[in-house]
């Protein structure tokens, strides 16, 4: 029998205790051992559950019981989680967490302390929820070389696109409804200002290309400036727009990283990915594009990852997983400036014909978009290869001519 | 170092060397260790290849060097891969395959000789070429209860159906571009009849729920009598023509297992899984519904796969990975005549809506559906809950009434 403990109580913590209890017959014969959650970690008391007897406030007791060989962290956040889990690792316990906050900014350092004791550190839950896309990446392409990674990673933001894109609901009309449905928090912040999708491409980066990468070195955009006015252009072009994580590999070593709303084609894979589904493409020089769909959150796909993760470590508690990558090193990240981009920019001035003539002579090559319902003197049109850094003098020199640009978003070539 | 053999030179043995050769030192990073091709079992000499020296024409060799501890099986069919396999397990060498056929014909007699012998038997390239999908359902998906496994299977039929679909190309012209482009062999048999595709649902069932299928037991339907009215039908009822191999679990610990054409809801994740692509929809109860989405076929793809089965297996010497299931049991696939499914229908009288009539008749509830371009006399209707095995005689009472049945696809609830 392996002990484990449970750190928080919260919608995970609530599913691994269920998801561990309705599939103990299963799960025992696929670990080759029963599981007994022997201890739960939460300030809060649940006298009327049934493994009420198993809660606890004292981390110490968990720390300092030698039968516990693996503990699951869930209660996200930094404090007191990356303390814990560290302190855990040092004495010889193996960690399972779904906590991306964690992972994204500590994960280096608690993969070498894991390295270090010949301990699991494991994250399956981290990113895309139910989705099997860690082990997918570190295992089945590893005779690949990936260039590339792409995803819809936030299941909230997606969904208020997709109201947006399929009902013509407003970005804050959508924002309430999927407050209402609980698919959003009170305080929306870390969804549609694109953070927790910038966590979560982080890993994947860190995973993929061997070094880690801290959220505040990418690039990162929310969704609160994309309006139905973009989503109309969108459609114009042939595609929709999505909150898209991506990073590629450049030449000399480098990668280029960012989360911001993209164009996606019609013809992508990606663009079908609707309501809190999230979606995540994967490229490799042999494979090709290999995709991965599901639903990216909730509480029982999330706690079905944790647990995978758990029995994982219980079958290998002589072998451990290879997961690791090293600490982020200066200059790995391109500079968001030195990006070349082909971008659609939407703007406007007093009459959208002669508008578009002063766009001609600013941006070379733009091609103009036509939108229905488009409003009075607006214009939207796409530039190739245009340079991050000089935008803002192109947009000054716009605002000269009497036009005035109100939106750029990025146009993904994937 | 390990030294391995790859009994096979063709598409996908010499995509395994190219794949071998190009990642040499990731390779080598990831397993821990340097790989050495050793053997290469071929009755052809390929004397201007850089590695001409280590091809062998006899298997015996390979068998009786205990240095070889791995063996790569992709020469395909049965004979002589069955015996050479279980030879090979039996004189304790761990083997990895891409040969789909040999997975679905003898997977529970090989899986229980590796067993045995404390021995792997992997073959992640069986099923998807390039796509994770054998390690994902055995390992990610082990903390849920999987209840139905839907797939586009086979790229070479999905490629004929997406240009009957998207240019209304009829069958017989989408084949030959088929094979003019590489995508079906000269005789196109095991794709365009489904034995390809029933091969590889009946491994990702045996593989999910634990008791080997054959395909002999799995009710097989090709595409060879989809028409491009069929497509137009489709299109009309809101989806699309997919060929689908699909196994879902039924009360008393049954499985309902069949490989066929099926109009796909515009709405499900598979119907946009076009060209040469496949798309696996795995779902779980806890998971909900996973989609695995690439290029199901290929040199590289599956010579990929394969590869990754060999540094798991290099990675894994000591400890054997947990795949297996159980030989068929009696009674464990309900008969294809026990189905009730809903179908959609094409048959053909003197007059459309007098036909139509007759079927209200003989089909209480049928649904009409209208296409573009419908011939005189042909109608198009569906039907829900359908007893397959009341089928026949219904056909019978429509022909005496004067209406001719032409085809019959199923609808599938994905």
């Amino acid at each position: 029998m392996a002990d484990i403990a449970v750190l928080g109580h919260g919608v995970v913590g609530s599913g691994v205790l269920e998801v561990l209890l309705s599939h103990r017959e299963s799960i025992a014969k696929r670990a080759k051992e029963e599981l007994n959650v022997k201890y739960i970690l939460d300030i809060r008391e649940f006298p009327d559950l049934p493994y009420c007897d198993r809660f606890t406030k004292d981390f110490d007791r968990i720390l300092n019981d030698d039968s516990v060989k693996i503990v699951v962290e869930v209660m996200g956040g930094l404090e007191p989680a990356f303390p814990y889990v560290k302190a855990c690792l040092e004495h010889g316990k193996s960690v399972v967490t779904s906590n991306k906050e964690l992972v994204a900014a500590k994960g280096a350092e608690l993969l070498a302390i894991a390295q270090r004791n010949n301990l699991n550190f494991l994250f399956e839950a981290s990113v895309g929820g139910g989705i099997p896309i860690i082990r997918p990446i570190s295992q089945c392409l590893a005779a690949n070389e990936v260039s590339e990674i792409a995803g819809i990673l936030n299941g909230t933001t997606n969904f208020i696109l997709t109201k947006m894109i399929r009902e013509h609901m407003g970005f804050e009309e959508a924002l309430e409804l999927a407050q209402q449905l609980g698919y959003a928090e009170r305080d929306p912040a870390a969804d549609v200002e694109g953070d927790d999708a910038c966590r979560k491409i982080c890993i994947l980066a860190s995973l993929a290309f061997g070094t880690h990468v801290y959220p505040r070195d990418v690039h990162t955009e929310g969704i609160t400036h994309v309006t139905l006015g973009d989503v109309g252009y969108a459609e114009a072009w042939g595609g929709v727009i999505k909150l898209i994580g991506e990073v590629k590999t450049l030449e000399y070593g480098k990668i280029q990283i960012e989360v911001c709303p993209m164009f996606v084609s019609r013809e992508s894979q990606l663009s079908s990915v609707d309501d809190v589904f999230n979606g995540i493409m994967v490229r490799g020089d042999a494979t090709g594009d290999v995709v991965f769909y599901g639903k990216g959150a909730g509480k029982l796909p999330t706690a079905s990852a944790v647990v995978a993760d758990v029995i994982d470590c219980v079958k290998h508690f002589k072998a451990r997983k290879y997961l690791f990558w090293e600490d982020a090193k200066p200059g790995y990240v391109e500079p968001y400036e030195n990006m070349v981009e082909d971008v659609f920019i939407r703007a406007k001035g007093n009459d959208s014909d002669a508008a578009f003539e002063v766009v001609e002579q600013v941006f070379e090559g733009a091609e103009r978009l036509i939108r229905r319902e488009e409003e009075e003197g607006e214009i939207g049109f796409t530039v190739k290869d245009v340079k991050v850094k000089e935008l803002e003098a192109r947009f000054a020199r716009l605002k000269e001519l009497g036009v005035e640009p109100l939106n750029h978003i990025k146009i993904s070539d994937f």
